[in-house]
């Protein structure tokens, strides 16, 4: 039986940073907090929202461990872990199951294009070397990859890659995905604006920055498909249609910061070469809030 | 109040052809009924589906006469009157409504893509010739133009364009169609593989050569989607989707024609360069009707 | 040994219209009098340029007369016969013939995307009832059907199919045509910002409408690269390029008729939807003109 | 008056490693050797094909300091900074002018699409640390961003950003900076298959790895170019026109270090997740190379 602890809504944290340009873990925890109370069923960090990419691996490993220390188990935690190399990935895989992460999250980053055997290769070997689940994210845009439903096919025949996260923006995929891997195979939407449409085609979980901003939309909307109230679902999702949309235009850590702050909350600094929103988009992210928070 | 005569399954028929490369009216009639006594909840002739940009003036008003009096006013009429000149789209509409048509779809053909002004005189000027409803029909892999949001805002102010067809393939356009133009827009989904998301998403109707094949599989997902069902939506969904996206890969009229065939009903000859189905086509086809039926 | 008319510079007429809609033949033939006096190396009427698909047979035929009754011989002419169905193509193509033309362009039109299978059925059924050669033409903005190298190679196979005519507008699409058809293979540019590039690659010539504007650029752009000298050869790109875009960026008919307003000359009127050129449009061309004119 | 320090061929060595993941320096300095002696008119170590993004710091700092020892003065040297944060590009950039190389490239990287403002930002900020000149490299392929003609004019307006290395594959985006930017800014191709068409274009230099395999040919192709020889010039291009369209096909590492092995020189080892070509592709390589020695 196929180990799969997430359903729901996945949230994902941003990484702040200091006026020094160091991670701002006390920040950061009191985000995941808010998170976690705000009923998120699972808590990612380190992924594209959480700027993994620009973290150096002491920022990494930090961030993991103070994000199992404030869940403290409360929910299921999904580290991302995804590098260049194979080498620098188990090492941070490994990090993050001794530290007590739940599962972890790889994408096949790829300056170069991978052929399939060569994401086949990584994913094994990094599955190797851990016993927690793994989660493959397809997201062509951010790793210049599109893995294939049959290359996907593979990678769960890895034991240990029992989830699949994908945000190709094309929800013919989704079905796909459905079609050619059994009824059965557990896969999460990715992509903010395809929300409804995901959940719809049977998206298992739903992963986003959104919940920072509003959570009880999200939430509603996932548990309006539980109840099977499509009805419901839609009303909900056009209201919060366009501040998905307008966080993944903008940059899911700039929009999110920006958010934050107008809801009151410190989002800290962003680490260059990303720059705060302009006066303009945040007054644009306001009317979008505000509307929101009316209906 | 918008006149929007619409909603439900929406059904092309083919154009069969006899040997002798004419159209076969008493065949092509025949499919007809069948459409009208399998449900459908409305009859749309002349499309992509019935190869519209293939026949002579005198072949499209031949079958506009025939659909028109078999259907016989049990449900309505949505005639096809799409051409690249101005002056014969307005010839064409003129004869459609005169022989008693609900409604025409024009899609703004274009071998040079046209500029926004060109495409909003060319509908003014259609529409001033009539007073029957368009519906404006955006698909740009046919017609080489996208009309975007705007666009279609600007066709919607011209008073009897009621409804709007979308054929982009990308669910996030049927969202954003909504957000700008109003909850109460008609938009008609015209994708078959995103039969579920458009739903979903909120469309009047599904414009759609399917019901030819499985009328009874389209208009059971319309109707658990009235219900409020979604559980039985996707059920119903994915017992078709492989249908839905083999005619759409093969080309309608030949995967129709095809279908046909192997459930027993003539579908007539295709006109060239349009040539059957390969042997192995038809066969996967087979495949993929029996796994319906059987369901 | 194949027969292949055509090289250097094939200039593409426009089909003006009077003020009753109706093709102005007079002023037509005026144009094509212009290219060939201007040193054109052949005469393409009814392609894109000519608004072909916008034509009714008895106007593509008094064209197709007017042409080569006014050229007289003087150049090759390449006579564009395409159609949607196999039946009419034929039909245009042995007017073409009996009318004296030296070639036929054909690309293969289609509403529905063709299968490799039906393209080369197409392009066998016409070239077996005419005995003039044709040029293949691939142009999958215009057409919606990208022929591959391979497919273009079994179009070779038919004898009287013996020239490629390519606007895909990738210089790389040239380079493995060469390489896969062999040294020898015929193939002519028509992308008009690519004219440099697809010289540089061994173009045999080059199809553009923009001769009725700048006959004098074109064709010295040619002969210097017939002297092999490439410093000269850009330096007279440069000097053209941005025309070459506008009036792509513009539409061919649009922009030529405009253009050739600007030089003094009667470009005639344009057939809806097709509008002619805002104000602002025409002064651009205006500006691009002059300084042309002062190099 | 701009310090542009590069013309000709820029070749870029790969950085091989050891059976145990190391870099193996002594290897990558025959290599460069080779480079040098076999006419390479520049060297640039840490691209795309020098794996920069999968080294640590200390390994681009001693294949940095490598190169510029080895090299000696006997060519200029243009060595690869680019990293996802500011602060890592400006630390490298300043090593790099530390160590005594000529210029730095610096692509945008960008896991989050960055906007206009943070990449002129991001190239002020690094410019104004250091004083030797910076390429700024174009490669929406690789790096997420496509910098618009617009954008690179604003990076031209920093001093010391001299240079401009272009990898979009689009000819036509050649032809639009020399507009632009002026007929005397220096471009550079960095997409091998355009080598003709970006000569023939007007580029200052061809930023390449394919002088690891066949240098003689790349060197004369742009010797013929200078000699204004273009029959000569498109003579040797279709020469290597296969080898360079196969070692972008199957990635420049990977392809790189087979033709090594083929022509009899030690390749090293490639970093995980790159594996090596396999044996048909390697066979495929070998008859490419068997084809350009005996021409």
């Amino acid at each position: 039986m196929k180990n799969i602890p997430f359903k729901g809504v996945i949230a994902y944290p941003i990484t702040p940073f200091d006026h020094h340009d160091k991670v701002d873990i006390p920040l950061f925890q009191q985000h995941v907090e808010h998170l976690v109370q705000s009923g998120s069923h699972g808590i990612a960090p380190l992924g594209s929202t959480g700027v993994l990419p620009y973290l150096s691996d002491e920022e990494k490993e930090a961030v993991t461990e103070a994000t199992i220390q404030q869940v403290n188990n409360r929910v299921p935690t999904l580290v991302g872990v995804s590098n260049l190399t194979t080498e620098k990935t188990v090492y941070h895989a490994q990090f993050a199951e001794k530290a007590g992460a739940t599962a972890v999250m790889i994408i096949p980053m790829s300056y170069w294009r991978l052929s399939d055997e060569e994401i086949v290769k990584h994913y094994d070997t990094v599955a190797s070397k851990i016993s927690i689940p793994i989660m493959a994210y397809n997201n062509p845009a951010t790793s210049g990859v599109d893995m294939s439903p049959a290359l996907l096919k593979r990678l769960l025949e890895i034991p240990n890659v029992t989830m699949i996260k994908e945000s190709s923006g094309d929800i013919q995929r989704m079905h796909t995905l459905k079609k050619e891997l059994g009824e059965e195979v557990a896969f999460y939407n990715g992509s903010n604006p395809l929300a409804l449409a995901a959940f719809s085609a049977g998206a298992t979980g739903w992963c986003t920055a959104a919940t920072n901003l509003i959570p009880a939309h999200n939430i509603n909307l996932y548990e309006a498909i539980q109840n099977n109230d499509l009805n419901l679902a839609r009303k909900l999702f056009y209201e919060q249609v366009e501040l998905l949309q307008f966080i993944v235009a903008k940059g899911l850590p700039r929009a999110i910061k920006a958010g934050l702050s107008l809801l009151g909350t410190d989002g800290g600094q962003l680490r260059k070469p990303l720059l705060p929103l302009s006066e303009s988009e945040v007054s644009q992210l306001k009317t979008i809030l505000e509307s929101i928070k009316n209906k």
